[in-house]
């Protein structure tokens, strides 16, 4: 399927979820702080990759828009809420280009919408029993419990090496923790889930880690690339924040293993700082090494072999299907996340 | 029954609770940034009213221990995960006469371990489907999802009044506030939850619902009276930080619509102030105004207004029950959380 095609397909499958989300807020008060808040971040529109891997896997199993469409939703709420908690978190400034919630209004308020999106993103799941049956509808909410389980744990353990000031991390340290943050809720879950619903539950939903975990990971570290060397407009958010929120990157860990250690001194000592307190000054300089080492360079190569190793593994899991419009849809989806510049 | 025999079955209860919560928490990595932190606030030793008032309910209506155990897990870690969020979005110090969790470790990681914390509270609901079959539990999942709601919006409205520093609000606003924030979670879905284990759902659990708002509303009342002028130790926070924090109490609303021009505009600048700027003098003279004014004198009548409600209640709806000691422990229970001094 061609670029235009596929992001027309990735756009209506993100416009009739963001339908899905406004469905289930609801109408009553509080709005000002509350509710009209919920539907911020969805509105200022992501590009809705897990619900597109949700429902073009569900559709590429047999299944139909309307048979993923709740789980969809789910997902979609629950990475909003994610995102809401994370750039409290990370003392982020913007989001999709604008503010983020907690500058927008404040930081209390921020994170109470999180815990109520959170807890509104059962809603659309308990409709998944009339939808789909008790037990398939049982079987998809533990996926998406396991699903935040392991993202709170891998942020855990990002948010752990930064208190910590860890500057001996590796790439295996990096893999493992955004397999937990990354891979599992924005890839594995939503094509397991797809796949679950779509063949009514016979497919082993193992299949996908392997896929999930690779395609994420490279989705990850070029998302992280593009925060170094994107332009703002396009990506959304401030170039350069990473460091500043001195986030655990591939290039930074990669930096640290290979600068001088002199260099490698300032950055320990820029980290320590609290965020408030960082020079963009220093973080340029930080950047200019993570160019000078090949930083970036290196960690593209790692996202372009880790995006091979994602294709080899949709085509083992997906040849066997009928060639469809959303088998095709999810194969340009596919190469898209790990391929995107912006 | 007696105050001493009360509290050992309260205390009792409490402990069965807590070794529920750790048998939730799993064993794996990352332990030191989120499963360790978990069990940080509930090892320092809760009263467990909303675990006792649920097994309580349940035992009073004929049910079990047993049966009432996962869904008064459930309450207590859905609590502890609201206390740490309301900790950091209140700037709170202390919590259970030790630093909060965002002190002892930091923000960040604090609103990642309720975060977690929430979502493993669905686990022990998911287990009430073997005790309790699929329907009750189903039904007691809709009761909790709604008391997270609206807990939520309680939240958000007090949030929103300090954010628009709101000066002019009255009885009304603060008893439509706490019957959102604290009566649903701390009183009426207990309540409710424990009836409907113990009856096997066939009791209405609305007529609980007057008696909860009630004693919810007295117990807040009496907490934050508590607040500026119990004992640090006996009470675990830090004495008038509910002033420091611009928290809109009761006394503070009494207060301001009954004192002088000038000494309203003063209070109004202190809350215009970040937290952080406030000074202590400043708190203490507002302190000074609600003793002068009788604010605290007034709310502790509206306390006792509702308290002495909160008793018609129960006695309308339990004396037909027959009588059992949990039946006293409950009355004794209630009495208690409507009249305690710390």
């Amino acid at each position: 399927m061609n670029d235009t095609l596929m992001k027309n397909k990735l756009a209506e499958y993100g416009a009739e979820t963001l339908k899905g989300i406004y469905a289930f807020i609801p109408k009553k008060e509080p709005q000002r702080y509350l509710y009209e808040l919920i539907s911020d971040y969805p509105t200022r529109g992501g590009k809705g990759f897990r619900p597109g891997l949700c429902i073009a896997s569900c559709k590429a199993f047999g299944g139909s828009f309307e048979d993923a469409k709740y789980s969809a939703v789910a997902l979609e709420m629950l990475h909003n809420a994610f995102l809401i908690h994370d750039d409290v978190e990370d003392e982020s400034h913007y989001r999709r280009n604008r503010p983020t919630l907690h500058e927008s209004n404040n930081r209390a308020i921020a994170i109470n919408v999180g815990d109520a999106m959170n807890a509104l993103s059962l809603q659309p799941l308990w409709y998944n029993r009339r939808l789909l049956g008790e037990k398939l509808a049982q079987q998809i909410f533990m996926e998406v419990q396991q699903m935040v389980m392991d993202t709170t744990e891998g942020q855990a353990l990002e948010l752990g090496w930064r208190k910590d000031n860890r500057c001996d991390l590796t790439e295996t340290h990096y893999l493992q923790m955004i397999l937990k943050k990354t891979c599992w809720y924005t890839c594995i879950r939503p094509l397991r889930i797809g796949a679950l619903i779509g063949s009514k539950g016979t497919v082993d939903p193992d299949r996908f880690n392997k896929l999930g975990y690779f395609m994420g990971a490279a989705f990850q570290i070029q998302d992280d690339i593009l925060n170094l060397v994107g332009e703002e407009s396009a990506y959304g958010k401030e170039i350069g924040g990473d460091i500043m929120e001195g986030k655990r990157t591939l290039m930074l860990i990669d930096l640290i293993a290979k600068c001088a250690p002199t260099e490698r001194k300032r950055i320990q000592k820029f980290l320590a700082l609290p965020i408030r307190e960082r020079t963009e000054a220093n973080a340029r300089e930080i950047l200019n090494w993570m160019h000078r080492y090949e930083a970036i360079t290196c960690a593209k190569e790692t996202s372009q072999y880790l995006a091979g190793a994602a294709l080899k593994e949709f085509y083992t899991h997906f040849s066997s299907l009928e060639d469809t419009e959303d088998k095709a849809f999810l194969e340009s989806l596919i190469l898209y996340m790990i391929n995107r510049r912006y």
